[in-house]
């Protein structure tokens, strides 16, 4: 088929929708490093992680060689609701800015949870009813988790218990709001009903809480009730394995016009979209088939892969989880109260963080500021009005459809769209208004909360 | 193609879009009503409403003879951007019901003003462009047709002055950011920037506004300034003309999977969702060549169809605009505070009011609660967070099908999704804590409405 002929949006059919997530780690010569249990430094095995979380899934976290995990009919008959999701060739961004790049971008906002996130949470979701269990936890912070996959449990049935940091329980009812309608119980965090959220309201009673606590709250709530188990939206393998299904309908998308990206962009927070949308096309990348550039956009305030050490850390504030090996700040680090929307984890995946090691990638940090006007000049042309993390990349994109007009190269890139920004109009009006501020963490700040790493054994550092 | 293969989502290609609106008037043996002078009491002429809206939507506000309209070439690509909408399969819902009834939704809130408005915003907002004028005012109560025409007239870069009723402009600041992220100014109705506004404030200087209100302050300042025009989202022959490309797709879709609805549903207010989805089917029906049974939802706190009188009144409470012959409560008419969402005009359309006296189409109207009980089953099953006008069709919907599993009867079911609800977390709110309230108005305040509507020449009314 001709360029010509490439429609504004390239819907795949329910046929054409991925049979199997691609684990990328099967191609990867250097694994992830493992999980190590912070008590033994020694790695987690499958029967320690069970404790916490679904067998399945567990397997799934673990396997580092199966290339393919087929999907279950049951997640593909849910994926139906919103998948394929549609690929969107930008005209008009590309009129308005005067470049001969092609500019395409995958959109995983069109469904209620408004992000990509609800590719792992019905896959989550439906591994713990699979298993007979009652229900399942987890934190949210700014809530697109916490809505996606209080989404999955209503449709399946299942109890799902949110710990919603209380500042954004808050400052955001409309976030929670959408979670009960799908029949979740949402606790503002700490709460009076785990020990360790007692012990903090105890020791700071004023306090509007944090991820890390959170997190804390949710395994223990999952620990202590037998018939449930924890569930996490980024950072570990299965979900970057389930997130692969954007990449792959991307790819086939593309590869049914005969369309060969030159660049990839994707934001990354714990890595969940971008390790989702680059999968296949890294995958061609690492068995010598193809060559991508890949580029990892992070906000200047939570600057982990361009910043932070590759050394092995907690995934939470709180110090309870394993420890993974990654690119961090340090589990101490906290972003700027300033910064809005997600991408505020400290580390990164452990896959990418690897991947990036290893020179299959390359990142950058962006500034907020430069985000929303990225955001808004997209929204204005496109029609779609991006979640701030999305933004990330949108400005990287604009950044090189740019330096395309200004060099004549007729570049093609493809970007990530993870979601829709109707929950993070506080932010928007913050940069109309001019309050919007940029902040780029001191190098001493980071020192301090590397400096707090945790001592491994020599051999796994 | 057998009923079995039909997907979850149909989307139409983008060659499969219609190149065409459809005028229902042109098959209307009984034409709707003219406009009225109010000063008069004659048909307002085509130089009378020119002050006021662009000359083309003046020449189709009174074209009730040409069928076809072409869409231009500029409107279509816009359209491109979410179009064809999907027309959903609801497999999920009719699992849950149990009920042998086919459920189809044609799904308008996948685009960022959140609702079918955008089909008649960017319409009349390029034929603004087109004529050369610099901007378009318009009113805006909940918000949804000032988002939609903020995103047209963004993308056109024609300036976009919005009067929102302050209370909203006050409790719905989101709607407000998003509005501005598109470019527009939004000011808080009643505003010291139109006399009417500042007549308003000193007679009630508390006041937090009324669509009435808002409405005045929009046509005032159009009329003053040279280069703009005014602009309507509902009521109009124009925007029911714009919007019947909802109906096109939809019978696209369905022909194309040799499927025929028995029941079409949709939600009225003021009739652009209704007489947008069941163009080109009552068309069908007019022309005798096919027979579908055809119901507007209202809500019982604003049920103009069902309670209202046909008659000539005014098309706003400040008694301003052309008078309209339709099925009213008067223009005075005030739906309870506690009436969530829009749905709240006092009439509705001519071409829908002439076509429900001339007896083609039902009408009923649905207690609150009860629209968001089926509100909230739907999104659980659906995935989508439905509009609370939506909603209303979501109610007749299920009680349809429900009546069609007692019946035994696997009838098809047709019904018009127009929006999403994230900007009605509030409403959602007070029906899950219990707060939310149904109102029915007495017999008393609709005659006390009523009694003063405008005295017309006999032979008009």
């Amino acid at each position: 088929m001709s360029e010509n002929k490439i429609p504004y949006k390239i819907y795949l059919s329910e046929d054409e929708m991925p049979m199997a997530w691609y684990n990328l780690r099967a191609d990867m010569q250097n694994k992830p490093a493992p999980l190590l249990n912070p008590g033994t430094g020694q790695p987690m095995t499958a029967q320690e992680l069970e404790g916490v979380f679904c067998t399945e899934l567990v397997r799934q976290e673990l396997d580092n060689d199966t290339a393919y995990f087929q999907i279950p009919a049951e997640i593909r008959d849910f994926y139906k609701m919103y998948r394929p999701s549609p690929l969107v060739r930008a005209y008009c961004l590309e009129q308005k800015l005067g470049t001969p790049a092609k500019i395409y971008y995958k959109f995983e906002g069109n469904n209620t949870s408004g992000s990509h996130k609800l590719n792992s949470a019905i896959a989550q979701a439906y591994y713990a009813k699979l298993q007979g269990l009652q229900g399942v936890t987890t934190e949210t912070g700014a809530g697109q988790w916490g809505t996606a996959l209080s989404m999955a449990c209503g449709y399946l049935g299942l109890d799902c218990r949110v710990f919603m940091v209380k500042c954004s329980y808050e400052q955001k009812p409309f976030r929670r709001e959408v979670m009960r309608v799908y029949g979740s119980s949402v606790t503002p965090s700490p709460s009076e009903s785990t020990q360790v959220g007692r012990k903090i309201l105890s020791q700071f009673p004023g306090t509007t809480g944090s991820l890390g606590c959170a997190i804390s709250e949710a395994v223990e709530t999952a620990v202590a009730n037998p018939g449930y188990r924890y569930v996490l939206g980024s950072v570990l393998n299965q979900v970057l394995l389930h997130q692969s299904i954007i990449g792959l309908e991307a790819k086939t998308a593309l590869d049914k016009y005969g369309v060969k990206p030159d660049i990839i962009i994707g934001c990354a927070g714990g890595g969940s979209n971008l390790g989702g949308l680059i999968a296949p096309f890294m995958g061609q990348k690492l068995r010598g088939e193809a060559d991508y550039r890949i580029i990892a956009v992070e906000p200047e305030s939570c600057p982990s892969f361009t910043r932070g050490k590759y050394a092995y850390d907690f995934c939470d504030t709180g110090m309870v989880c394993p420890l993974a090996k990654m690119y961090t700040l340090g589990s101490s680090f906290m972003p700027a109260a300033d910064h809005a929307g997600g991408l505020r984890f400290h580390g990164m995946s452990s896959v990418l963080s690897q991947l990036y090691a290893d020179g299959y990638m390359e990142a950058r940090a962006v500034k907020q500021t430069d985000v929303f006007e990225a955001a808004e000049e997209f929204a204005r042309v496109e029609g779609i009005l991006p979640a701030p993390e999305s933004s990330h990349a949108i400005r990287a994109a604009i950044d090189e459809a740019v330096k395309c007009r200004e060099a004549g190269e007729a570049k093609t890139i493809l970007f990530g769209l993870t979601g829709t920004g109707y929950f993070d109009l506080v932010a928007y009006e913050r940069f109309h208004n001019g309050e919007m501020k940029n902040f780029s963490p001191s190098d001493e700040d980071i020192a301090k909360s590397l400096a707090q790493l945790p001592a491994v054994p020599n051999a796994l550092a």
